[in-house]
């Protein structure tokens, strides 16, 4: 696939797609958690792009960040405005090809977009779990995807990729389940969650749970916590671009006016963005499920876990070749940790490729449109199919 | 004063002080402001430490920063568990040393600690102001200082001094009293509030107002919006610090167990210390009050204020002496904002000097001790002290 024919064929998509669900673990004990509890039934959404080759070797599974949902490429019907979330990366021709791979996304145990989270029906209650639905750690939720995996009976996969909390994912792939992946890549994540990360979802926490409406999270028979919400997503939204984002997508410009409101309405195009940014997200996503998810990223942390005391020892059982990487105007997850993370796999005598990708889009640039990014996953993705002698339809 | 003699007295505070009160513009049409609207009467706290010269002239002014008041050094009792908020800096042979210099600081206008403010009590309704208070402005701040030295007495001011917000006011008072001010020290300052520093300031505005006690500002006489203040004072203390402080402050340390607790407890030491500054800032500050400082430091533009249209502009008037400090770690203000400062004070051929002090603690390390700060401050003061012929007692 030249890199011609790649952009002449940049705006199509995979087309339609369909949700669907998976239902396991519903005879007891169920799922068996990290913290010792135990879910069942559990439901798991998610999407297939492409064709399963006759081999059952050219699967690549895609994790989603903390806000997404098993829609990552495509349309549901002709009349959606907009395709999934990864679109620019995901179909026929693109960087990961759907005329070669057959694409699974997963949605994540805790989210609200179809899988099993506190916004649930708890079968022993009959109402939504709320806050009864049990704390879960990226690793339960690869724990699931596993039996998601198994279910489509997929030996191996070919790759995992996600980035963010979709990156560390793709890590806990590579150790919880090291003969199953042939290629792993994570984008813009870390191996632990730093002390600021945790600071700014802890903040955005308490920003819903100080909202009266909340009511430790049983508010589902009545009004939502959205402000409460809405201030954690524009936390978050901070955290997702940087310094030199916002200088050049907003810099000081004015929303409305030429001149200071001298009130407390918008003056500034980035208060505009924020307060837009955190009214759309309260109409799509659960504040429970925000609770849920950015624990499980506070707890990640690969060298603490297992027994491990160290990166190096983390990835010592891992048998995946890893591209990483990282984006130098992320600060997040900044590259720092991402060299850290490729001398850990080095270490092992890993077989890793590492790149930072010049960016000024902040965290959120992994899922922008980069031609850097798409060459890059092709061109990775085509010599780890070739070298495993991945048969396609395409290849 | 040798660097020995001033280790040695480090531990000397200036002793007791007392906080003061001026109130003028008590006739119409008071104090107008840079919105037009006006104010009247004005109050401003202030605590002066040291003696004036017989000349006047040895005279420093510091201006505090966000949430800080005007008990700057000492102790108003014996029974005070700690002094003012920069005592390291300023008493007795420090830095800043009140054996030499007559030193001022002013609370700003919209605080809450003494100053008129939105908890004022209006005199047209007998209530406190609320969201009736005039928007006010950093050059709004510095005119009530004005004001407040002119009732001192002093022709002219030895220096001004401050960090942050306190910065701010530094470089506006050069500007808008350029025949005031012989030397000033602005420290980890900007001399344009980023899209970055304007966002993390609308969402913690943002965190107030959502908060159901904030009632459009009129709270004076029921509960206050403590939970949302507080959200937002930790939405600051994540901007007070960085990536590299908090890893050294707390990293992934737990605070009271060895295992996760897989609930919404605090589980990591930097989410206790984010709850405890939240919980402890709603004692002794004023939401309101949050909303307005923060709203004079997003609108702080000196760039494009009073027809100026660049930085080389804004210092054209400006004939004092400067001592420019950033931080390595800012990533509120951060050195590069600084470095665009001293370069526009230098193509106006003003005599400056700066320095990016090597430090781990983020924006916060303009407060905290540090011995070269302490030395560079000094230095800078005792230079432009002999140039302009101070006398002073222990010179």
């Amino acid at each position: 696939m030249s890199e011609y024919a790649s952009h002449d064929k940049s705006g199509v998509s995979v087309g339609l797609v369909e949700k669907k669900h998976l239902t396991f673990a519903t005879e007891p004990p169920g799922l068996v958690l990290e913290s010792g509890a135990s879910l069942s039934p559990v439901t798991i959404a998610y999407e297939t792009l492409g064709r399963l080759n006759p081999e059952r070797s050219n699967a690549v599974l895609i994790l989603h960040a903390l806000s997404g949902d098993s829609h990552v490429a495509g349309y549901y019907s002709t009349d959606d405005a907009k395709p999934g979330w990864w679109d620019n990366m995901v179909g026929p021709g693109k960087g990961i090809d759907t005329d070669k791979y057959f694409v699974i996304c997963s949605n994540i145990l805790g989210s609200c977009m179809g899988s099993t989270g506190p916004s649930s029906v708890n079968p022993g209650t009959g109402s939504p779990y709320g806050l009864d639905f049990p704390v879960v750690t990226i690793a339960d939720m690869v724990r699931a995807q596993k039996a998601l995996i198994d279910h489509l009976g997929i030996p191996k996969l070919l790759a995992v990729v996600g980035g963010s909390i979709g990156g560390m994912q793709v890590l806990e792939w590579c150790i919880s389940y090291p003969e199953m992946v042939a290629a792993a890549i994570p984008l813009a994540t870390t191996t632990r969650h730093s002390a600021l990360a945790i600071a700014f979802n802890e903040v955005a926490r308490q920003s819903i749970m100080a909202d009266p409406n909340w009511r430790n999270g049983m508010y589902y028979d009545g009004r939502k916590p959205d402000l409460g919400l809405a201030v954690a997503r524009m936390i978050g939204h901070i955290t997702y671009l940087s310094d030199e984002a916002m200088r050049l997508k907003f810099g000081r410009r004015l929303q409305d006016r030429d001149a200071f409101s001298f009130n407390f309405n918008v003056d500034f195009q980035v208060e505009n963005y924020l307060r837009y940014q955190g009214t759309k997200f309260v109409e799509r996503f659960d504040a429970n499920s925000f609770l849920y998810i950015t624990k499980a990223a506070d707890y990640f942390d690969l060298e603490e876990r297992n027994g491990c005391c160290s990166a190096v020892d983390a990835f010592a059982r891992t048998r995946a070749k890893f591209l990483v990487v990282s984006f130098t105007s992320d600060w997040l997850y900044p590259t720092y940790q991402s060299r850290a993370m490729v001398k850990a796999m080095k270490k092992n005598n890993l077989d890793v490729s590492f790149c930072e990708i010049e960016a000024d889009w902040g965290h959120d640039a992994f899922l922008l449109p980069s031609e850097r990014l798409t060459s890059l996953i092709r061109g990775f993705l085509e010599r780890v199919a070739s070298e495993a002698g991945v048969k396609s339809h395409a290849l």
